[in-house]
């Protein structure tokens, strides 16, 4: 399943990007004038193959949750039952990101692809559980080969579908206690920066516990190794599940050639894993948006992202990716819409 | 009618937004997790005078038009034809604004409060033109204090109308050809900063009318000698008919104690006079975006606004404010929808 996406992931269509930026000069506006907009535009149309490309409509978001034997090593205040908590919450409709994707008419659908406790069946929710969280990645590698591709495949799999059932534009969300630190070991594994550079507060921990998570990150680095060129490898040995998952989603994404809006720092980490796996896929991504998390801001310098939005979040969920998705319809709308100089009887300088 | 709406203009209400704050601390997120959102919400809050403030929809845009004799010095390669052209654009539904309006689902109304042709009668233009375009700055005051105070006045009128049919949040708009060149002035009296600091190439000028146009913002300031305790004044000297008006518009948002979306440089200028009549209505304001003027920075820097979008626009007509409006909703959404941990049944840290 894995080999038959990354096959089918192609440059963007050089062709198409040439004709929307030819429209683009035609338009009722300076050349230029709408900033990263117009690139971005540009590229969805190369993505698409054709100018204009479809607007990003339907939306669906995917939620996937995790837990992480790491949680052991006291890297966060919360405790672990949280994340099946916040499944449930995400399921009654009352977090931030069911409010989000009200506001922008998007769904939320939760996978469940490793819990640690068993989810009641429940409408919104698929179970795709690979195992019941992650081993400590301070302590031995956090997944086998095997379980990070099968996290993987669920990832793909959860891609297919929504595109299957109409969605033109995937948004990733995440929800595991402990992901972020994880996140960082992958950060700082593909990036090559130390630990400490990083390796953020996450939701809000103290110095005391901001030194421990450092040290678990730059000694499970020197513990386990990870060959930035075998990103499966890195995956297993400092990964979670939901960060495997989010991989083979963004590369589900590519493969259909549908945008996927990123969140913050645990999608930026596993853009990380997908991008080696398929450069061409970082085309299809979108950065939603910048998160607090130094990690955040590293991993979209190092895929070349620029965030759409930048306002100091560091929630997770999928909540900065579904605060971007109307920037990015508004630039795809420009293409669709907006009326040349010749049409509107406007004087072009 | 001005001296009625500054007496109008009143501090945030601390007591809703303590509530605010504390209904913050309850909601199923760690504590500070939304960034720049949750103090946004806070501050609507405080506006309102209700937890949760009221939902900002719906939403409408007043695009103020005017034209400039500051043309005639050629500090841009666009004929002044176009301000006309581009009105017959907005009226039409062909511009950027009018498609990033619909993808929000805010109504667009043009105001011609100065444009120099005599423009039909049409649905969704307001006629309230004080004059025909201003004098040239570069030569005389642009506008009598009179002729200022009534454009001032067709602002507050908009911002009535629109809040007395229903609108719940007012975005500012606007276009004129040659108008960054007032709203450079504008930013310089009221920062104090230099013109070549706050001179930029507004359409797209090439060096050599950038170098012209600083010039004829710097021979204005030393002409005029604008006082910026005498903000009407600034305005006639050195002003343009939309500027004034807008300022208008913004006074009249905060005195209904409605949100004031403020698109780029021409709403910035803008600002620094309405601030400066009424310190209390910057409250009421949200800076939609930073244009990548470099006047825009400044004037946000000098009013303490931080822009929600930062995407190198430089288009104007309210587009960069209507790509806030969203994230502005969603900041509001929070506090209307989202769970506490005591009834979402998760786990507070």
């Amino acid at each position: 399943m894995l080999e038959n996406v990354l096959a089918a992931i192609r440059p963007l269509d050089a062709r198409t990007m040439a004709d929307a930026r030819a429209h683009h000069a035609r338009l009722t506006k300076p050349p230029g004038s709408l900033g990263a907009l117009e690139e971005l535009g540009v590229r969805l149309a190369g993505l698409a193959g054709t100018c204009p490309p479809p607007l990003p409509s339907p939306a669906a978001v995917a939620v996937f949750a995790g837990d992480h034997g790491v949680h052991a090593q006291r890297v966060t205040p919360w405790p672990q039952e949280v994340t099946a908590q916040m499944v449930g919450n995400f399921l009654a409709g009352g977090a931030v990101v069911n409010a989000f994707a009200r506001q922008v008419g998007a769904t939320v659908t939760v996978v469940d692809v490793g819990v640690a406790a068993s989810l009641a069946p429940a409408s919104g929710l698929v179970v795709a559980k690979v195992r019941a969280g992650t081993r400590d990645l301070a302590v031995e590698p956090a997944l086998t080969r095997d379980e990070t591709l099968a996290a993987v495949e669920v990832g793909i799999g959860v891609a297919k579908s929504l595109v299957d059932g109409g969605a033109r534009v995937l948004l990733t969300g995440d929800m595991g206690i402990a992901n972020t630190t994880p996140a960082a070991a992958l950060v700082a594994a593909f990036t090559g920066l130390d630990a400490a550079v990083v390796t953020g507060r996450g939701t809000g921990v103290d110095d005391v516990t901001l030194t421990r998570k450092v040290s678990v990150v730059r000694d499970a680095l020197a513990r386990h190794r990870p060959d930035p060129s075998d990103p499966v490898g890195v995956l297993a040995a400092v990964g979670g599940l939901e960060h495997a998952a989010l991989a083979g989603f963004m590369l589900g994404g590519a493969a259909a050639r549908v945008p996927v809006i990123l969140d913050g720092l645990i999608a930026g980490a596993a853009a990380l894993a997908a991008a080696a796996l398929a450069p061409h896929a970082v085309h299809a991504w979108v950065a939603g948006h910048r998160s607090a998390e130094p990690g955040a801001g590293a991993t979209l310098a190092h895929l070349g992202l620029r965030p759409l939005v930048d306002l100091d979040l560091r929630l997770g969920e999928g909540t900065g990716a579904l605060l971007a998705l109307p920037i990015v319809a508004s630039a795809v709308r420009v293409l669709h819409e907006v009326a040349t100089f010749d049409a509107a009887g406007v004087t072009d300088r």
